[in-house]
């Protein structure tokens, strides 16, 4: 029961109905599982709730083919249809399959991209149009603690700061209208694989874990393991509740800091942009360089290469600590009177 | 070069001369490190600053005998009374040296505390005492970026929330008037060993790191080794980011807290504390949270045993979410109307 728990109290936090949802099933345990647990959570017909209302709108099975591994791709496909046939004939209700496939490599050499992430791409976007052509405004996706765990170590490790420990989202808008949600991402691997052992249901092996960079790999198979056996068994929870913190953290710096750069900007004079230092030296040095992030990311100056460093000191010239500074990404900031100016490397130069 | 560096930056950023301090010195070689540094930094009588001002005041070595480890623990105090003698043969001005001996072991079994906990509490209040002594209102110690590192993935496997993060601070208040300083902070025990060498300088070995418990040590010579040489070459000084990152956010946060607390907190009916559940309702979770801390704090309400859950619980009633929880502690928060009650449990109870 500790999945279903964990799904129920998820989606009353998040409040959202277990249907009218797009879920995402790859095939693999978790995805099965989600899903699984989600018709088992629908309002039943003969329930209080009746069939009319939220409750009666379909859950759309979405299945993604990305053509990476042959047979075994397709042999994910096959036993996602079936599944699909399987839970109708046992007469689950509104329950709508969406098959696609894609060719990954085609489309990441084509673009130059790297494999990994076009996959992604691609199919967080079939998944946006399937809500839309389901006319559902949600995607579920079977993101579990270990997931969580994963990527806040594989961040840690990395270096992105405090930002990075966000992890993955429990929700997060996928495109205008179309919101990605997380029902199971308080629920562990642990708890995935007893309730599909509970309910005697197969899943497919997912051998090579195709999305998982090498790096990722070790930190699943290796370091958590490791961690969680010689340092402590509830790290998994742990670094999801850290997660948890750090995303409410960064949202509440997030909207204090627009707020204090709605305060400080003037008028742009030609390209620049123009910051009132005078405002800005009242704010932390913590405020002054997510207003700058918030900045960055509305001009679309790129962010590629920044470093923690590098942000600090942009905010360092705001806060007149230092003149001038020329940033990653061909961006300048300059200390100029009571003013500080931002724009690109060449403004400055010619 | 590089330690000097650090060291200087590091005072600059705390805007603190290397002169007029108390720098605690085990012997080892972090602490040998940095009084050496300290003294090679301080200002020439015959630079352009001259002898007179705060240049001048004396740095006092300050060596505490802990006396847990017989004979070599003797020796570390004889190697630090032999180091101040030679610096001053070398000419070295205005070094004084201030040196104890302390029964830990007989104090910790009185007490019935732990031998770290109480090695540490006495060291750091003789520490105090000898700066108050010398008229000092600073004690520097020889913590690296490797300790900061150790202490914050220690803080992260045992899951103490992104508080932890925070790691060792640059700067605290060790007692009214006397601050506690970290001024290697950003320097790595490779500058340290580096540092040392050049200057053909010896130190002893600290065989038993009687300071460290049995993780630390792990973390010391298995994790942090482990994690550098299979994940990140510069996981330290990432680690060491986070730490101030961390440190700013929430120094931020607990000065919005205790805002928000002024703002909330309602004359008290009789034992009980009493908020505007009204006002707090407008506080974002993460900031009642940061509020209900600082009140436990200022009341003295134990805050052992409570976990992130029982603060989110906490912070759950203050919202309405949840009519009454009672907490580790013994301490119970209720909701009644538009007021929230906070006060020990036996005053709800009779």
């Amino acid at each position: 029961m500790a999945l279903i728990d964990a799904i129920r109290e998820q989606l009353t936090r998040l409040r959202v109905m277990p249907s009218g949802l797009v879920v995402a099933v790859s095939g693999g345990a978790d995805s099965v599982a989600l899903l699984l647990a989600l018709t088992k959570l629908r309002p039943s017909p003969l329930g209080g709730r009746g069939d009319g209302g939220e409750g009666g709108e379909p859950i759309v099975i979405a299945h993604l083919n990305h053509c990476l591994r042959g047979d075994e791709s397709d042999g994910d496909e096959q036993f996602v249809r079936q599944l699909h046939a399987d839970l109708v004939n046992l007469g689950a209700r509104s329950l709508e399959l969406a098959v696609a496939r894609i060719d990954v490599a085609a489309l990441a050499a084509q673009s130059g991209g790297n494999l990994e992430a076009t996959a992604r791409r691609e199919r967080y976007r079939w998944l946006a149009e399937t809500a839309l052509r389901f006319n559902h405004s949600r995607v579920a996706t079977g993101h579990t603690a270990d997931d969580q765990a994963e990527t806040v170590l594989h961040r840690l490790l990395r270096g992105t700061g405090l930002q990075g420990l966000r992890g993955i989202a429990v929700r997060r808008e996928l495109q205008p209208g179309i919101e990605l949600i997380r029902p199971m991402l308080t629920a562990t691997r642990a708890d995935v694989l007893a309730f599909l052992r509970e309910n005697d249901h197969s899943y497919r092996e997912d051998r090579s874990n195709a999305d998982l960079t090498y790096t990722r790999n070790r930190i699943r198979h290796e370091l958590l393991p490791l961690l969680t056996a010689n340092y402590n068994q509830s790290l998994v929870s742990h670094l999801g509740q850290l997660a948890e913190q750090a995303s409410e953290v960064f949202s509440e710096l997030e909207r204090q800091a627009g707020e204090l750069l709605q305060t400080c900007e003037l008028p742009p004079a030609g390209p620049l942009r123009i910051l009132d230092a005078v405002k800005l030296a009242r704010a932390s040095r913590q405020m002054v360089r997510e207003a700058l992030r918030l900045l960055w990311q509305r001009e679309q100056w790129s962010r590629d290469g920044m470093t923690f460093q590098d942000w600090d000191r942009a905010a360092a010239v705001a806060l007149g600590e230092l003149p001038a500074v020329d940033l990653p990404g061909r961006i300048s900031v300059r200390r100029k009177g009571s003013v500080v100016q931002l724009g690109s490397f060449h403004i400055f130069t010619v």
